[in-house]
């Protein structure tokens, strides 16, 4: 029951973040009353709406009803405080706003093996899924927001654990706003990071860059990481990219990672890898079918996975380094 | 995030429950090409919703791909088998077909305090949630079978746990099919009960109980509870009954409930009944906002509502009991 309704509970968060309430609570307690005046929320559910934040852990509450004041806990003024540089609402505004109305026809996505996302109604037989988020400063602004926050966590345990002292170089290919470029660079002064991405995110990263005050070591080179060599590199990471993709596409981009290596030169590849006996990363597997919801033939993969097509392409060993909960980083070496 | 995301385990669950995989699984276990086969399922999403299945603990696996064997767990097969007599997808099923999708306007809801399923795009001003359930055999029984799921735990635990030696007739008021009926004849050989429902569901819930083989002692009479008084018993039940209507229709249903019970007699009220202090029952709270989204003017409460409920309407006594999960008997003695 409790995985069964569980929409209830997230469709709640999701509008908490929607009506931008973290970041409201922000500067201290507000009664019920203002909340729904401040969110213009009518009267009938507003107490329902916050104590079930409450019940759930979001929110802290002292006193009841009208002598309420309701306040964030630590997490949600960490992570969803949109002022917040740990703000990971990005990921859940895109879930609120595309996902969750999509993940509505999984059946049929299980059925056709069909996207069901924007392509569904496209009438194109050949745009992909970015297509249409880079065309729309909308969308695009909201998921490079949305990859930011996914993997924060992720990407701050990659700087601090990863061996930086052999390299200096990195790229990170599909790096939307420069954020694992931003946590490298400002972590190992020796290092100098390149964000590759399409056109439409360059002036955007290079403003995200700018306001880390990193510019003089992490610069931002407009590619098609299919169509364009990538910048040469002793290290080349991809975040979320590989899951894109469908198994040939994956190839082509560990060769294209190979070929703009050293020796030495690693490649690491940061997702919610599936573990390898495929029953205990769930949210991993889920992200899999999120792809079949999202792309035309992508899919999550196991560490397994990853090896063989590392050794496909001539890399000679592979490790396997855990990071923030179902995230890992899959790593190649030249 | 595993809130917020929560309605990916939640739509794989339902999407399982809509290909009625475990009732397919009800005879052993099945290979990911069979299940597939006889689903309808494309080959490429079906490892990753089957062993997302495995992930989330709601299937067994042995071997892995093409060596893969999936099985129901034991809570699985006792479940969500729909030839097991406890059942309990019916509610799973009304969540997926309706409760998903009206859900994603919940901040519609909460902005204006009006239901945002069926009624929405009635153009009736008056129509209630239930005029186009009762009125389509399809969308009748999906709710009455999800009536019977969400409570059976509930009702059994109630009618093993309620001293039922000083009574000898029960009414269960909106009774669907006789879930509770059923329950406490079969349990107390002295109890004669009586299902009351609308025109709609006698036939229904007379098939019910001739199922059961409790024909004897429960008999179902038709009639709204709104416009005729309840038959005259020792004990009214209301399941999931007081939580659809406004304040007013609420004391209305007391009074009417007052009215049948003689000196002594119960009023048994069964609901996910909120914790006074409002934060701790979180499904009562969402439930209380699914109301929001079903409901013209319906509400969850706190056994304190209940209790003032009860004494404005003449009760002299009132008594809190457990049951299953977030579900509780709120016991008004007259």
């Amino acid at each position: 029951m409790q995985i069964g309704m569980g929409f209830w509970a997230s469709k709640t968060l999701l509008a908490a973040i929607q009506f931008d309430l973290f970041t409201l609570l922000a500067h201290g307690g507000l009664s019920a009353t203002t909340i729904a005046q401040k969110v213009g929320l009518h009267d009938r559910g507003v107490y329902d709406f916050l104590d079930t934040l409450v019940a759930l852990g979001l929110l802290q509450r002292e006193g009841i009803y009208e002598s309420a004041v309701y306040r964030n806990t630590a997490d949600t003024a960490f992570f969803l405080d949109r002022k917040s540089p740990a703000y990971l609402g990005g990921i859940l505004e895109m879930a609120n706003n595309r996902l969750y109305r999509f993940w509505g026809d999984l059946e049929e996505g299980l059925k056709t093996g069909h996207p069901q996302n924007e392509i569904k109604y496209s009438g194109s037989a050949t745009e992909n899924q970015f297509d249409q988020i880079y065309n729309s400063p909308e969308k695009l602004r909201e998921f490079l927001g949305a990859m930011t926050g996914i993997q924060l966590g992720a990407f701050m345990r990659f700087a601090d654990q990863f061996d930086f002292s052999g390299y200096s170089t990195l790229t990170d290919a599909g790096g939307a706003l420069g954020s694992l470029c931003a946590q490298v660079a400002r972590k190992h002064p020796h290092m100098h990071c390149t964000v590759f991405d399409l056109a439409a995110v360059k002036p955007l990263a290079e403003s995200f860059v700018q306001q880390q005050g990193l510019s003089d070591r992490v610069n931002v080179i407009a590619g098609d990481f299919f169509t364009a060599p990538l910048p040469s590199s002793d290290v080349i990471v991809m975040g979320n990219i590989l899951h894109d993709w469908d198994e040939e596409e994956k190839l082509l981009l560990f060769r294209k990672a190979y070929e703009a290596l050293p020796a030495g030169g690693a490649f690491v590849c940061i997702e919610a890898i599936i573990d390898n006996d495929r029953r205990a990363n769930a949210f991993g597997l889920m992200m899999s079918l999120n792809m079949l919801i999202e792309t035309r033939g992508g899919f999550d993969f196991t560490f397994n996975d990853f090896d063989r097509w590392a050794h496909q392409t001539g890399f000679t060993k592979t490790e396997w380094m855990p990071l923030a909960g179902p995230t890992s980083a899959a790593i190649a070496f030249k």
